[in-house]
């Protein structure tokens, strides 16, 4: 592929296709191989890119010509329609919507976990941001010892549903502390619950048969398919809380061979994409504050669930972490153009490190 | 027991103390019987109660002379200090603080649960609202199919730490919003991670060994006490969400033997202190803003783990739900105030319903 082909960045005003920019600026690559793309509504507009600004153009099928690389920063309904024809316009395309993730012809990838399934590939799918951010965290300990079931509860920023979300938290908060009324949802906003000082059950379609919503749908599904174990146990409650871009996870995993805690510290802390922040002194562990703006992984608060009694070496099969990432970033921007970066589809970078991949 | 005795509160200018003169004055509880007691810097002030005030006493070990009742709102060492002298005086003592928790001399009661054991004490510890909030929830299903373990994460209020919790949250909020630099913990407060627009690991000490901090340990020890069962796993982890006064908890209860859900819908709809708020169609389950204020345990999202496979008749053992009550009432002040009622130590409310008790 070649290093100095365009770049399409669909839904280029978004809070992903913006993130997507912003990656790409500081990594160096020249504002003229890249091509912000967006809904007829937006197109004509400034985006910025690094110091500057580029004019975004209207998404067609024709907007693709030329380009070696078209990252997909917009609703599934986008990626289905318009994905095949920048294929077809000789891009490769990471298309961060829902659109192909269960689609079997097309890899569904995490570059720690499963990277080499995008080599060869036209069209690569990415995950949801809550799947991206649980599978690098727990990566390092199903390498070590497999895993037969997760628990997760989740913490998730607003930025989830886009700069909408961001807006509808940020203007809540402040009529909450304007003293204006009792907190309530932006009437039409993204959100039916309030946002500011609230915490509430994912805002994605309930299924009324199951119980489960659609982002734990997505979690335990996308699971099963990146790790190809069809029988994983995947147990989500996903929540939303008042954090702008960085989702929190509370993870209890169960071990296919028990462990003790060395082994597990010491695979965390040599693992592609964490950083292992674990102060039980200082009470000091992942935060999406600490974790917002940033590429990597947070992971902390490994512990023996207190509930199992270890073996005689203190071996145990049940552990607790907390995860923290942006998720405008690994995510979902990030994400997509490693896995562009692992295909050898972006330029060298000017300065720094040679690769976006996770050290 | 004299239902016109006095009744004490100590601690009554801190937020669980100002809780609890709300809802005696809300019953119609003449002010002429209630004793606010705080440190001697609190003392002499006044303390709304109702449409008036109250002046505050110093809390002394004469402080309880005539009182029948004292609910003790307060940290662990002026329990430990006091509650005896309140005991001594013949008052019958509801302490807040952990200082009795795990005492075998002292009955640990939520009345939902285990409010027999109350009866005829003069001593009476008030569990941890995480607590407290858990059982109540999960009390109709332990009655109905026993429970074998806990999986719980919490998202907890700042009010939790008080009224400095609060204040750090509102004032840490307003800074950030006016774009006062990156958010920041406020210095020398109660907190060591930023309040604002983030989540962090439970601001309790965490034991170094086993990496459980303090707050996941009375979730473990105070349920294990309060449902006589030494070996139910309890397996908890506990966050704070920028949220003022009401907590969270997703839940997945493994049960003793397996249900269907409609017995499982069934129990929680009957539940003393519950209200079931459990709409798929319209995404709507307990939030802490609904909950905030409030008596009731607020409980839905009940659903089947997704990652078990029912038998054939439609029974499973692992359910997932979602809790909230306000902290500050059923998980302090509210539910030391109904043991009190249990034990006929209220005077008749003027107007209204007969009790304070969970219907």
């Amino acid at each position: 592929m070649p290093r100095d082909g365009r770049i399409a960045v669909v839904g280029a005003t978004g809070a992903v296709g913006r993130e997507a920019l912003a990656i790409l600026a500081a990594r160096g690559v020249p504002g003229e191989l890249v091509r912000p793309i967006a809904s007829a509504r937006s197109a004509g507009a400034g985006v910025p890119y690094g110091e500057g600004r580029l004019l975004v153009e209207p998404l067609s099928t024709r907007a693709f010509d030329g380009c070696a690389t078209a990252i997909f920063a917009a609703d599934a309904d986008t990626g289905r329609r318009f994905a095949p024809a920048a294929v077809e316009a000789g891009a490769v395309v990471v298309d961060n919507s829902s659109a192909f993730r269960m689609d079997p012809t097309v890899p569904l990838v995490v570059p720690e976990v499963n990277g080499q399934e995008a080599q060869g590939r036209t069209l690569i799918a990415n995950p949801n941001c809550t799947t991206i951010i649980l599978l690098v965290a727990l990566e390092p300990l199903r390498r070590c010892c497999g895993i037969e079931a997760i628990d997760v509860a989740t913490y998730q920023a607003v930025s989830g549903a886009g700069l909408a979300g961001i807006d509808a938290l940020l203007s809540e908060t402040r009529a909450a502390l304007d003293g204006s009324a009792h907190p309530a949802a932006t009437p039409g906003g993204v959100f039916a619950e309030p946002c500011a000082f609230n915490v509430f059950s994912h805002d994605s379609p309930v299924d009324a048969a199951s119980g489960v919503n659609g982002e734990e749908r997505k979690v335990i599904d996308e699971t099963r398919r990146i790790w190809n174990d069809p029988t994983v146990r995947v147990t989500p409650t996903c929540v939303r809380v008042p954090v702008v871009r960085a989702h929190t996870e509370a993870i209890t995993v169960t071990l296919a061979r028990p462990s003790a805690e060395a082994e597990l510290r010491d695979a965390l802390a040599r693992a592609e994409g964490i950083d292992l922040m674990d102060d039980r002194v200082a009470n000091a562990f992942p935060t999406p504050a600490k974790a917002g703006g940033g590429d990597r992984v947070l992971v902390g608060r490994l512990r023996p669930d207190p509930g199992e009694t270890p073996d005689p070496r203190g071996r145990q099969r049940r552990w607790c972490l907390l995860a923290c990432a942006d998720q405008l970033r690994k995510g979902a921007a990030l994400n997509a153009i490693q896995i562009a970066d692992s295909l050898g589809l972006l330029p060298a970078p000017e300065h720094g490190r040679s690769t976006l991949l996770p050290a």
